[in-house]
């Protein structure tokens, strides 16, 4: 591990307390939602479309109903018709309309796997028969699913109310482009004009699921009085809370949602699918009703990240110095708007400096299931191409590829092509790390074998967060944070808050809350968590610091001011309490002390990563073997460098997964062919190589400890970098995701 | 209801919304601590004594162990080693050593149905049967069952190392005299000399148990990283976490107690029986361990209140001013020390002003259950004798029973025998009402009938409470207390919330957080939950609405003291703002606010009531019928009527099983032989007519809203109301609780 000299020292936060769920979880005995077991509950099970796309003209239930064992059928009917209303849902944006017919599909069902009726029977067996008794009359429609078909004036429609967003402004008629975003500086014709060398080159990326390892399940109460309990493997309680609260037309206070602990997300659990209709079952058989997804209901009824059209060209000066950027990009948005194009934009030229760059996206609808967010959504797809062209470049100039990317590198004071200008950044250190890396000073030998470098770049986000504590007699302190713990968060949190009293993490006992007990708070996403939940936990130790203060001043006789607190130690006149010593004070003196903060830090704070990957190709089969991997990263201050080594080689592995082996195999009518786990084929710890991990720190300005978000950085690089590792062992130059065996071994025989 | 002009009228305070956690209730959604179901759960069971008073010699449990589906038995011996210290908890100090030695026996068995041994088995019958192979060689000691005898010098002793605590000084040798308290002022042998009429009597009371319909039962989970959880039906799950913490020596902050609905308390479960007894079968097999009591284990191995033997004197002048007072109180503590003489001492004149009186106290230990607090905890005993002297001396003056109280009732300023100035207080007011009260104007004839009048006092004792609160975007704020809730304080203590902002009690969700969700809260019990816990509620309300300030002036740009709230509409310069208007605002604001709250106030409030019966007698039986039962109490401000009169109908009622059926029917061995509601014979709705109420409210000085306990003071005056009408009817002076009908048959033939 590296540290910048310039980082300050703590005392609690950069060391690698155990995890404080850790045992919970290593025992079983965690509660994640398909514990959840409640008096009289029904098993729900969902009907889906073998269609892609199809009309609904009649859907009987009757036969089902009758089944013994069956409690409640509900369709799209038995919710609030359908609402027209863009939601502001934690991290975005979200038509109701189309956030509830993914849910239950009104008038068509627009993928194959669109969810059409549920069943809640007494157990799941009768349940799936029942599914078996409910006629849908289907008319099927022509199914579009390669974005440039889709994007065709003649293509079939999906929504005949959806018309073009071009940046505010709505086209005229009905489209399958529902969004066209478009960022420019400079004069990019003109560059290109000028420059020395310019390489426009096209690209194709599949659609991959994020493949956390748990379904999604959801369990609902809906009590005699209105009141809706949700049991949720949620990222986010509380925008869960709010969807399901809009989808069913009650008041957020009336839905309580419970976090369950979390097989993984990626950004793939933020939206709702199955809690809106256990609650409808639930308020239709008065009795609780859980449903869990089946792996293939995974696949092909959730969503995943966007498939891609891409075209990118790049300029640059002889001596190395990057003149113009163009991208074209067509994200797939499957089959409801919302995709990851915006994103795409913002990142596609974001690591570099560029006086001229013109992006184009569009968000494209087709007969695939609605992607989602997964792990810097949007950022992948489009690194693969601006750092693939990037290598090309360096290649043509004969520049090492890290000297060329440090020349051009995004620093403080670089604007972005969207806009922004970059506060204190750590891309440079990063390039400077993995120069001065084991890795890339070893040297790589043998045939069929190469070297890929790629950078990445990914925001983190601010949103809100919450926190509230307590302090516990014999000196420690519970606290209270509503961020679902997906990557270790609990702690992460807990550090902050025990940085700031002077207390040891294992002195602070984390939990996350429900929406009725912790303060409201953001989702589980964009980096966030130990960002912005761990400001606010540093701001309620802050608050507790304070109320602490006033109590040694009551004890001392003095005023509250004329105390002062260094590492946990409060001071006054030669006085002085450690804070347990304080704590043990509390019960004479007023009772416990409460702390409470509430933060929404404004604005983006940027996360850099630089990946090193060395391949080989075996030129019979085109299989591509991972040798060796570097992942160097900027996280700010690491707050608990296992965790962001954890996120770095995790991130790493699902990017080289996406770079290698998944894909959605459609056939021509739109059904997804491998919706398992053994033909979808993500890497297992038998594929790759340990991942080695660098951490920078290049303390973050906008946050006391100078801390960055660190989870989606990582997944960015792979595929760039194991494409121009490809390019070192085989000259081949890869433009189509994943780099399959296949694939390769047909560029191979070609060349 | 009466209400007294001087109370400021309230938006809330003094409505009747329907509780928040009714609907779970009456449909059985709440979760009671039986309710608790864990993976891999075992069940345990307890072997109880079936001496009174026993040497154990030996314990053979290898016989239990090895019956196949036990998985461990536990003795004294896996607990830790006794500790002779005493700790504060919650209510009162505590001898660990006694509080261990009560829920598993040491070397010696103090009362029939003290614990031994329990077992952790596949399921109860396997745990019940394993309890009949384990082996414990007893040897039988003489056992004492009565107060008096109890005191003598030559009695059994129960523990070698008790001596008797005389206020702070220790006597020489052991006895079963575990204190002896004195109160005294002025000069009562002169003041008797000087008096007009003197009485002196002898009372009796029987042991009586608080009757809580829910048995006992703890669920505990001891993990592998030393956290320990409970799922408890206690009064306090603070004090609760801090016995156990103390009983197994590990940090409090180890254990995690999650307060389950509780069927009922009274003072009854407050103490630990079942908690440590289950984490040590859980530490030991590794998995969690649920035990339950049974009605009986619930009458034998928990705590009645005090049985008593109490000589009291009270002297008055002919125009009926009382002169002096003297008491002799002897309570059984049981097994242990700790017994309720305490407060009987401070409760036994405390309706009255006396210049001359003097109380001595003895807790006594006998061969019984340990006692523990039931509502009011010793002071009904106390008015029993005092208020049936009272009412003789009325009869002898020939003055009117409540004309003769207000002659000489307490008010502000009275000082009471063991100290205390009275601040405001309302039993004047409580007696005018019962002049005033329709009841009492109304004239009782028939045969064998009599009317009967009584005061009661009780304290509300402040300790310590918090409260945080966080505001939804629908104007909703959810409300997180720790004060478990037996007598709809969750809606009690929403209500000040809700009031303190300008909202609805429905727009507040209140709920009981754990031990590691809420702040630190005292116990449930000493009335102090409605005026405590709300207190904090009321501030954690400022804290709420000092933010809410902040926010508007954001909105408004100008200083948060500029901005001014009235009944929750938040004002500037002309312009204003509802609190759900502002709500909605928060989120662009910087996200929610949060408030907290941590309270202790100091010293005790006062509650008193003034309880009429009319009763006829069966002169042929002895059975009492009660034909109508006004209770009248002083409750402060009422937060919620409904509850304030459950209160009082529930404490009537109570008091009233006390004065005619209840009591533990020893034989000579020591063993009770009524252990059954069926043989216990507490009354049914069917017994009783419907309870009238009158509430006063005459404002508590040290709460915001006047707030004062109500759950205590209606237990106290029933026996004596209800003696006093025996009086009316027959003419007989019943002094031996229950006033049984076979007892008042003999008392009837010896007339």
């Amino acid at each position: 591990m590296h540290r910048e000299n310039s980082v300050p020292q703590y005392k609690v936060l950069g060391t690698r307390p155990i995890r404080h769920d850790g045992v919970d979880k290593v025992t079983g005995r965690a509660v994640y939602g398909n514990d959840v077991q409640l008096p009289k509950m029904l098993h729900g099970k969902i009907l889906r479309s073998p269609h892609a796309h199809a009309k609904i003209k009649k859907i009987d239930t009757s036969a089902a109903e009758k089944l013994p064992g069956v409690l409640g059928v509900v369709t799209a009917a038995d919710l609030p018709g359908l609402k027209d209303k863009i939601a502001e849902l934690g991290e975005g944006a979200v038509n109701l309309k189309h956030l509830g017919g993914n849910c239950l599909a009104h008038d068509k069902v627009l993928y194959k796997g669109h969810a059409v009726a549920a069943v809640a029977a007494i157990n799941p067996n009768v349940a799936e028969e029942a599914l078996g008794l409910i006629k849908v009359d289907y008319e099927p429609l022509p199914a579009v699913i390669w974005v440039l078909d889709a994007m065709k004036p003649d293509a079939p429609l999906l929504h005949d109310d959806v018309r073009t967003d071009m940046m505010g402004k709505l086209a005229d008629k009905p489209s399958n482009i529902s969004k066209h975003l478009h960022f420019e500086i400079g004069n990019v014709e003109d560059a290109f004009k000028k420059s020395d060398i310019v390489i426009e080159r096209e690209f194709k990326t599949a659609s991959v699921h994020q493949g956390y390892i748990e379904p999604h399940v959801a369990t609902a109460n809906w009590n005699a009085d209105g009141q809706l309990t949700i049991w949720a493997s949620t990222q986010g309680s509380f925008t869960c809370r709010h969807q399901v609260a809009e989808l069913l037309e009650i008041p957020i206070s009336s839905v309580k949602v419970i976090p369950c602990e979390i097989g993984g997300g990626f950004g793939g659990k933020i939206a709702v699918y199955l809690e809106p209709v256990a609650a409808a079952l639930s308020r239709k058989t008065g009795r609780p009703v859980k449903i869990s997804m089946s792996r293939a209901d995974c696949f092909e009824g959730t969503g995943p990240t966007p498939g891609s059209f891409m075209r990118l060209k790049l300029g640059a000066t002889k001596d190395g110095k990057l003149t113009a950027g163009e991208a074209w990009l067509a994200y797939d948005a499957g089959a409801y708007p919302g995709g990851m194009i915006g994103p795409g934009c913002m990142c596609v030229f974001s690591c570099y400096e560029f006086a001229h760059a013109k992006v184009d996206g569009f968000d494209v609808l087709m007969n695939k299931p609605k992607t989602q967010a997964y792990r810097a959504p949007g950022a992948t797809q489009a690194a693969f191409a601006c750092e693939t062209v990037i290598d090309e470049l360096a290649e043509k100039l004969g520049l090492d590829p890290i000297e060329f990317r440090l020349k051009n590198a995004a620093k403080e004071g670089t604007r972005r092509v969207d806009g922004p200008v970059y506060p204190r950044i750590g891309l440079v250190e990063c390039l400077e790390a993995a120069k001065n890396s084991p890795h890339y000073k070893s040297k790589l030998t043998g045939k069929n074998r190469g070297r890929g470098v790629a950078a990445g770049f990914w925001f983190n986000i601010g949103l809100k967060s919450a926190a509230s504590a307590s302090v516990n007699s014999d000196g420690t302190v519970t606290l209270v944070e509503g961020s679902t713990d997906i990557g270790g968060s609990r702690t992460g949190i807990a550090m902050q808050l025990a940085e700031t009293l002077g207390i040891t993490a294992e002195e602070v006992k984390p939990q996350v809350g429900d929406t009725d007990t912790a303060g409201y708070t953001d989702v589980t996403g964009g980096s966030r968590v130990t960002f912005a939940t761990g400001l606010a936990a540093y701001h309620c130790g802050l608050d507790v610091q304070k109320q602490m203060c006033e109590r040694a001043a009551a004890i001392w006789e003095c005023k509250p001011e004329q105390v002062t607190v260094e590492e946990g130690v409060y001071r006054n006149n030669g006085k002085s309490l450690t804070f347990k010593q304080l704590a043990a004070k509390l019960h004479e003196t007023g009772g416990t002390v409460m702390g409470r903060a509430s933060v929404d830090p404004q604005g983006f704070t940027n996360g850099f990563g630089v990946h090193i990957a060395d391949v080989e190709v075996d030129p019979e089969t085109g299989k591509t073997t991972i040798l060796r991997y570097t992942a160097i990263q900027d996280a700010g201050k690491a707050v608990h460098p296992s965790y962001v080594e954890g996120q770095m080689q995790g991130g790493s592995v699902q990017g080289i997964g996406w770079a290698l082996n998944e894909e959605y195999f459609f056939d021509d009518a739109g059904k997804m062919r491998n919706a398992s786990y053994l033909d979808y084929r993500m890497p297992t710890a038998l594929d790759l190589p340990m991942i080695e991990t660098i951490i920078v720190e290049v303390p973050n300005p906008t946050h006391p400890y100078g801390v960055r978000g660190v989870g989606e950085t990582p997944i960015i690089a792979p595929p760039a970098a194991v494409a121009n590792a490809i390019h070192g062992a085989t000259g081949l130059r890869m433009r189509d995701l994943p780099m399959a065996p296949h694939k390769v071994c047909a560029e191979l025989m070609k060349k």
